[in-house]
């Protein structure tokens, strides 16, 4: 078993950097951006530990760290943990940094007990996963599974101008390193970011496959007119039809399935006055469904209810998509292992298998090697808010879990 | 009667201060925010035509200019018409500008027939009506009817620091001088700002008063979250409960009466992103009714509903009063004149009584002296836009009107 206090003190620890005190906030948040300095010193505190436990670190070009505990076998290739170490601008300590952590937690308890593996394992930390400093998000993991050429992720640029190539090679790391390495089997231990586990009073979830999802631009078209010589029946208000649009939209996805989300996110008056009857409207809608088929058609549904709405009201309206995330399954195999491991150390309804709602870098990686993730509950469903939280004992579930994962993994 | 060509051409020639051009509009826009060089230089030649017609020029401490066309009897009080020449940033050229031409050629088609009247009459540009360079608006003549002690008014500032003060002493101003004059009637001539005219084929409005309007910023909270790991039914999304506030608040004005008004122009997600459901938003609210008794009753059924619905979703909300123009109605005799010199030249079928939604200089002055306005229709109802338009003939047609409501005013 892994060491509850010690995963909580790396924890603690490697959250102090980019602390932000946070009243009602049981350990702050934290404001980490991907490649700053905060970061920097993150990872670098991050590979001092894993190098006390006797790992090598490799860098690819995108600056993804590998962390590797040699195995008995070490041309096999590896059995890969870990998840990312940047947070948002108003993060908590949890997200990714979990992840990561819980996977040197295991080769720490590995070690312990002088417990050797046929394959080799390593605890990977992959660069600028949150797309808050640079877009798009899972940019590390992207370029390790081809998502994205190496070339367009290094000449992505922040809100300053600086790409991702300047930021790395300040960092002293090597954007020319073009070995890859062949992943056996990747688990992804994450919190859950929602409310489901803690709703169901569940402490591990087994993650069978992420949503797909679909990113949209809504523009509303009527006619902007002056707030008081206009009668009611005589307006074309582009807000009011967008408020019936949002209605229908969310009350539709609540009618549909369990997996079914539609959230709209953003929204904007553009030349807005208190006193102008809103002639334009534009709001982001984001889509999720767990599978292509499912998405597509709650993207025909919402298009269709879209322009009724606004054909009944006289509006224009354009739908344009501008971001997808394919539904992803994860491995069969790979979740068995997962479940197997469980039912060594816990009774089946100790845990439950659910889907994620939340891209992570295991969906790119399940691109090109058998994948799956574990979660742990989120105090009240928070994440991206420095309020998150998850508590020691349900931490350590999700790192015992990994560790007995892993173990069998690497031995099979 | 007046002259249609020379009031187009002077309303043309002005509207070239500050011209913009624009796509798709008959006459292009004007941008001439309030004692901006460009709102100077457009008083300037007002000022020019009206002493070129033999009117005399007094300016009061707030920058407003008082024309004086004198009567037979010089210590009466004069009869008074005007408006203001300052327009919004994406403004017309006819709001306004309109009222304070026609009363130019008002004096110049009496100058023409040696008509004279025994009262003076006086046109007046009101400073800063708009309140889109200097809140609030109707300055000018909110410090002429005392709703504004001078001392405030002049410490009021513009986006870039600069005060009332300064711009009118930079204009060369005199800003102590406290003279203030009685006024026996106003009349104001504008566009309806509207469509109430032109949905009913009428080129004149003999306005009855204006309606009562507040201003309310309202609050609503829920909580954000992240909008893939929540489930619909375990979110507590304040745009979801906003939509349904925008939708319902609506529609219990489009069933209120003929002169209910509601209007959500502002809408703000803070801290907005694609992906998280949102916790918080703030939206204006502009209502407005024909009595203060309406109002009030309006208001308590917005602020019922708001209440309702929020407490239904489980959101809280606040709802702040920031601004208040009350109810105006006009002068019965002031508006019997407009009616009397109507009837002298046109059948009554050709105009029509209603309710200006929109505030107008008139209003203040009606609280000092006996008040009414004539509207001529604006084409689509727009103002407030670069498209705003009327037709030549429907201008002369609104100018002859307040020729003759002048002339009888004068007189009697
Ligand atoms: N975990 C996460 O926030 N990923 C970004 C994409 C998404 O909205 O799910
Ligand atoms: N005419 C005008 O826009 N006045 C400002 C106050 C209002 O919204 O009616």
């Amino acid at each position: 078993n892994i060491n509850a206090e010690r995963l909580w003190q790396s924890l603690m620890a490697i959250g102090d950097i980019g602390h932000v005190d946070v009243p009602g906030s049981k350990v702050g948040g934290c404001h980490r951006l991907a490649l700053s300095e905060k970061d920097l010193r993150g990872r670098q505190l991050f590979i001092d530990w894993c190098r006390a436990e006797g790992c090598s670190l490799r860098i690819d070009a995108i600056g993804n760290l590998f962390l590797r505990r040699p195995g008995r076998n070490n041309d096999l290739a590896p059995i890969v943990t870990g998840s990312h170490l940047d947070t948002q601008p108003t993060g908590g300590k949890f997200d990714g940094i979990f992840g990561c952590l819980a996977g040197l937690e295991a080769i720490r308890a590995l070690n312990e007990r002088g417990i050797e593996t046929e394959r080799p394992i390593e605890v990977v930390v992959w660069t600028n996963e949150e797309g808050a400093r640079f877009k798009p998000a899972m940019l590390g993991s992207g370029v390790f599974a081809g998502v994205f050429t190496l070339e367009e992720a290094l000449a992505k640029t922040d809100a300053n101008g600086v790409t991702v190539a300047d930021a790395l090679l300040q960092a002293g790391y090597d954007t020319d390193n073009r070995t890859q390495t062949e992943i056996h089997r990747y688990f992804e231990l994450h919190i859950e970011q929602g409310p489901v586990l803690e709703a169901n009073n569940i402490d591990l979830g087994i993650v069978s496959g992420v949503l797909g999802m679909r990113w949209y631009r809504v523009h509303v078209s009527g006619q902007s007119c002056h707030a008081g010589p206009s009668p009611m029946e005589m307006r074309n208000d582009a807000l009011v039809g967008s408020a019936k649009m949002i209605s229908e939209l969310t009350e539709m996805a609540a009618a549909g399935g369990p997996s079914t989300r539609c959230t709209i996110g953003e929204l904007e008056i553009p030349s807005a006055s208190c006193n102008v009857s809103p002639g334009e409207v534009i709001f982001s809608l984001d889509l999720r469904e767990a599978s292509q088929e499912a998405l597509q058609a709650l993207e025909d549904k919402a298009r269709a209810l879209i322009e009724a709405l606004a054909s009944a009201r006289n509006l224009s309206v354009s739908i344009e998509q501008f971001w997808e995330l394919p539904a992803s399954p994860f491995d069969s195999g790979a979740i068995e292992q997962i479940r197997t491991a469980a039912s060594e150390f816990m009774p089946a309804e100790q845990s439950m298998t659910l889907v994620s709602g939340a891209g992570h870098d295991a969906v790119y990686i399940s691109r090109v090697a058998p994948t799956a993730m574990i979660f742990v509950p989120s105090e009240n469903g928070l994440s991206h808010n420095e309020k998150e939280y998850t508590p020691p004992e349900q931490l350590a579930k999700g790192a015992n879990l990994l560790l007995h994962t892993l173990l069998q993994a690497a031995n099979s």
